[in-house]
This record gives C-alpha cells, structure tokens and sequence, in this order.
C-alpha cells in the first residue's frame, strides 16, 4: 500500500495553555457562553487527525480529526466538547465508492443516534464548501463539533466508533483502485483538484487557520494536510459530459448517498 | 521568452460599487478616517496587476501592483489614494541580479523623493512577510499604499515611474538567465518555493482577501497570481551551506542592497 501513497501522516497531539483573544470570540461566536478570568482561558485539547494524498488519481484522498477540547472558566466550572469528521475527495466519481464510504460511516453513527448520520452529513457538506469557487472539496462524509450531551461517556463511545470506522470505510476503495491504470490527463485534473484542497485549507479551514494564527505552533504538522503537489491552471472548465464534468457537478450540488 | 514561461497573466480592472463592511473596517484599521451614510461607502479603483512564474528556476518570479482609489463619503467629500509595488522572488539567490532590480528601483523612486526607496524597500520586507514560516516571500522591492501627498498630480507620475521601471528591472534577468541549464533537484526546489508563494497568496495577501471575499468578483483574476504547479514536503530542510540554504536566509533576514 505504501507504494501508492504520494503523500501522508497522522498528528497526534495532545496541548494545554492559554486561549488567544481570537479564539475565545471564534468560540462565543459559535453561540458558546464563556467566562473569563482577566481575559484568560485555561485550555486542554487532544486530537488524532490524518490525511492521506495517494498517488493514483482513481485512490481518493481521505482526511479525518477526532479531538476532545476542555476549558476551565474563571470561577472554576469546566466545559468540554467532541469534534471531528471523516471525508472522503476524490478525482473522480465513483458512485459505488461513494455509497460505501457514506454506508460504513452512517453505520458508526446509527449505533448511537438516528439523527447523527443525516446531521453531521449536512454539517460536513456545510463545513467543507470552497466558498469562492461554489463548490465543496469532495463528496463529503461526517462532520461536527461543540457536541456535549448526552454525556462524556457516550460521546466518547460514539466517537470511538467513528475511529473504528476509518479502516472500513477508506481501505477496501484503496485495495480496489490501487492498481488502476491512469492517463497524464487524469493525473493533471488530480493536480488541479489537489489545487483547490489547498484553497479549502489555507483559506478557510479553522484547524488551519486556528493553528497559523497561534504562536509555538507546529508549522510543519498543521500544513501537513497539504498535497505533495498542486497545480493552478487559469480558467480550466471540463468539457460537457466528462467525467470530469461529473465529479465537479457533486461538488457543486451535494447527494443524499445514503438514507 | 514567451517559451520560458510557466503561468503568467496580466489584470486590467476598473471597479466600482460600494464597499463591505469588512474593507470599511480593514480600512479603518489603516487609520483612514471615514464617514459613511446609513453605512455604505461608495468606491471606484484602477489598476494593472501582473504576476510572471517562469518555467526555469533561474528565473525569478515578479509580482507588480499599481492601483488608484478613490471614496464618496456621506458628505460627498472623496478621499482617494494610491498604492501598488513591484518585487521579486528567486528561487535562488543571484546578488548582481538583486542588486539590478533594487537599484532600477531605486532611480525610479528618487526622481520623485529621496525618502521613497528607503521607506517602500521597507514596506515592501514588512508586508510581504509568510508569518508563519517567519520569512518573505522573496528578496522584495518596493510597496506602498494610502498614499495622498502632496498631490494627486504628483504621485501620478511617480507611479507612472514605477510602472515604466518594470522592464528595465526585470527583463535583463530574464535575458540573462533563460537559457541557463537546471537540474531535476534545482526544479524540486522552485516548486517548493512556489508552495511558499500559495501559502502567502491565500493566508496573507490582501488583495487576494478582499477578492475573495467580495461577492461576484472574478475568481479566476484573483487566483491568477498562484504559479502553475506547486510542491509541499514534510519538514523540508536544505543542507547548511547549500544555495537552498543561502537564499532561505536572505528570506528570514532581508538586507539592504542599495543605499
């Protein structure tokens, strides 16, 4: 497998410190009520957070992040909340894929909540939208945060779950492609997708953002989700009835996958 | 030359309408003092803008920016300004060629005021800063903005300066070099480089912001300015004493060329 990857890792991390001023507005401006003490929050953040880049553009690129973030407000009362998402960008559409990746995760979710599954779809179609280019970075998967009830334990479960799901859902789409003949042009419209991850990433993604913005940082681990290569290129639009023409049309409109 | 270049563009723009609440404040924050109607501030602003990403890593890149701006306020009084600048960015480092472009600069700057070289050399290292990485994106040139004195007569001339300074700057290195033969390794480096570009186009610039962030505004203009292909490693480091290692220095500590 390793000879098909272009470009990969996984952070874990661990971190406690301070809340910048930019942080605490970013978090009250998601609707949290928070008290500080002189301005100061004491935070403790843990997280495990991968991408994959294959090599081959018929391999689609997986991205997910499960963390857990505490904070202790000024007259001593914690909050404490669950984030994270599993998505899946490919080059192309491969609707089987697709539908496989979204059953395997809807099934994680299913086991701790009915509404999970179509909520944090919607917020990961919600959450992943390149907003200059009306479209999302791929087709999609899970995705939340601030999540607080019903308890630690049972979000810790559910979230337990969503990790588990990450080999199931991703490895059986890369044993399936991983020897797929590909074309220069297929790899160039690869490249020029991978473009527009970087744009996602370095212009709205808030881990990315959260990260640039925060002095001592690990530079090197939070671009880490950025492709070996990229590529720009003025103007491209795919011919009518490509397959790239298809995959850019569920970029634009998201499916319902599964139900 | 044109067989020597990779992804180039030129913009010509004259846009009016009514600017954003967020370039109001951003503004603001410049220290422009503004008196808007019911909130709206109508806005006119020209400019040419080009950006040059040579195939050959010998080659620098060169970025130019020359613009004029103009405000209504409430009372319909208009307070206008200009900016813009020209720098470059190497791959690696060539002193007589630095030395070229900063002195032609500098003759075009010191027919209008011996103050504007040394004060846009400046400007130039300070905005053009890749925070996060702590280096420029290059070895600069000349920046300025706001500017309103002493006359709108006179600093049209000193743009017009700067603009016809752009050629001579620069096309003699690109004559001097295109030919020059690289290795596979001195293109690594470039493509490596050019991701350095992206981060500081997308995180940083303003232009690119305040384009991207304004409803119906050409993407594809905006976005011109990213290379054609660009490249990330994990935690890249050149060899100490290697010419990846010196024009990596001059970019965490820029120097002064000309006096």
């Amino acid at each position: 497998m390793v000879k098909s990857l272009r470009r990969r890792g996984v952070n874990v991390s661990v971190v406690h410190g301070y809340l910048s001023e930019e942080s605490i507005q970013q978090m009250k401006s998601r609707g949290k009520n928070i008290k500080t003490k002189d301005g100061k929050l004491p935070f403790t953040a843990m997280g495990v957070s991968s991408v994959i880049h294959p090599k081959n553009p018929h391999v689609p690129t997986i991205h997910f992040n499960y963390r857990y973030f505490e904070i202790e407000e000024a007259d001593g009362t914690k909050q404490w909340w669950f984030g994270g998402g599993t998505d899946l960008t490919p080059t192309y559409l491969n609707k089987e894929d697709v539908l496989h990746f979204h059953q395997t995760l809807k099934e994680a979710c299913d086991k701790h909540s009915p509404d999970f599954y179509p909520q944090f779809k919607k917020w990961c179609d919600d959450y992943f939208f390149i907003k200059h280019r009306g479209e999302r970075r791929g087709v999609g998967g899970i995705f939340f945060d601030d999540l607080d009830s019903p308890s630690k334990e049972d979000l810790l479960q559910f979230v337990e779950s969503c990790t588990k799901a990450v080999v199931p859902c991703y490895v059986p789409i890369v044993m399936k492609h991983k020897n797929d003949p590909f074309t220069p042009e297929e790899k160039q419209w690869q490249q020029l997708r991978r473009g527009r991850y970087v744009e996602f990433n370095l212009v709205y993604d808030r881990g990315t953002k959260f990260g640039l913005a925060t002095p001592g940082s690990r530079i090197e681990s939070i671009l880490m989700s950025l492709p070996l290569t990229a590529r720009w290129e003025y103007n491209h639009v795919p011919p009518p009835e490509s397959r790239e023409a298809e995959i850019l049309s569920i970029l634009r409109e998201p499916k319902d996958w599964v139900h």
